[in-house]
């Protein structure tokens, strides 16, 4: 249901973009607008966040999306999309739905999601991957990128640290990694559906081994694993893998109580100067 | 097309198991056998290799399974099985496939594909990670697990670094880290197709943090980076998150000449002792 226009102006900035309207058993649509574009296409992030979105409503007690796979398809753009959840199996504690998106006659992204409640799945931490060191929030920089359209990056609050931002003023490391404090500009807090658009939303990591330009998604494979405290999150990419054209991209995100509360893994493609 | 019988009985283990039948446009059916079992499911392995086969029939230029990532929905069993691949995107680098697996009136398992030619891609190695220290392949052991059905055991030859194998002795180590050298127990060389079996063949890593049983997968993704040299491959997995009942089980694979050429990661259900 679309909530009227008085609310919908009373809510976060990423509230209003998850807005999704029921039109049949299996049928939702959503309003992709410029302000989440980067480049040339909607941003995968809130794609993401809005199948998740899609997905909870037919399992309403597995209302957090503990993991997202995805190929995309196409590039969405503003207007309208349309979202068709199936639900693949309904298990007690996890359930597997996949989500079709198609906007203008052609489909956007193809996702197979596992629906859960991270609070059952987040105690005891049995082993866990530390955050690593990064500097003060206030001593970080934001990111700066030549693009068309910068919509997603005035939708948030990206600090990167100075010692992995070198990229950004023409000096890539060639590392391949890139340290970050995130949040939302408004000041919404983060919960589980945001942090799929967190994992999709630093600049890419291929700018740090010399890449430019545009930076197409492959695939893309998100977990959620806990419902993340309020507060600015800190997130790492970095890569394992490049090669040719193409590098894996990996994403860790904690908390601000430094809680690992996601990963992520795409695979992208990267065009190189040399 | 089958293979007449006489040709069967001279291919390896592993390409016997791959034989398809297309018996539509967009439909093929295999046989599981108990061969590849693993207590009491089908390898996740060997039916990731069985989708990205048929995948490859639909886009033969691309032949190789870039990324694979799918969801299992019912445990496969052995008996005929229905793989439905559909041509999602056709580009000219990468395809994508979406693959659904019917048997018996069941789904077992929906998948994304990414289908290239690695020959594209694998030069030049910009950032690439290195495999970890690992005990010589003669001072390696032999996992063994108590399962009613090891079928699968018996198709590899895995030998665990003794540093990383106190699980197998009822000392875990907590770690959560396996390190092993991988080949198919009839000399089968690997091959791209055969990496996505060998992703997912290690002993679970739950092992390692002291989890006992079964150990299901709740999502799998694998990239297929480079076409693997002849010889064994060396394998690790490890965890960076268990929380509650679930972890994600990240695995790396090198082959002989020390080339990264698979990773995956993969959330699973575990059960523990305390």
């Amino acid at each position: 249901m679309m909530l009227p226009m008085t609310s919908i102006t009373e809510l976060s900035e990423f509230d209003r973009a998850l807005q999704i309207e029921q039109v049949a058993d299996d049928c939702f649509t959503a309003e992709l607008t410029s302000d989440w574009a980067i480049g040339n296409a909607i941003n995968g992030g809130i794609l993401m966040a809005l199948s998740a979105t899609a997905a909870a409503r037919l399992v309403p007690e597995q209302p957090h999306p503990l993991t997202w796979s995805g190929v995309f398809v196409s590039p969405g753009e503003p207007g309208p999309i349309t979202l068709r959840p199936t639900v693949l199996r309904k298990g007690r504690g996890i359930s597997s739905v996949e989500v079709v998106a198609r906007q203008a006659g052609a489909e956007r992204f193809r996702a197979l999601l596992s629906m859960a409640d991270l609070a059952n799945s987040a105690e005891p931490v049995r082993k866990t991957l530390l955050a690593p060191p990064i500097a003060p929030f206030e001593e970080c920089t934001r990111g700066r990128v030549s693009l068309n359209n910068t919509g997603l990056l005035n939708r948030m609050d990206t600090r990167i640290d100075p010692a992995t931002a070198g990229w950004a003023a023409g000096n890539p490391s060639g590392e391949g990694e890139i340290r970050a404090w995130m949040r939302l500009a408004d000041g919404r807090e983060p919960d589980p559906v945001s942090l799929l658009l967190f994992l999709d939303a630093m600049p890419p990591v291929a700018f740090d081994l010399g890449s430019h330009g545009w930076v197409p998604t492959v695939e893309f494979t998100g977990h959620v694993r806990a419902v993340p405290a309020p507060g600015a999150l800190q997130s790492r990419i970095h890569t394992t893998l490049a090669t040719g054209g193409l590098l894996n991209e990996d994403c860790e995100i904690w908390d601000s109580t430094g809680r690992l509360v996601a990963q992520s893994r795409q695979l992208c493609s990267a065009r190189y100067r040399d």
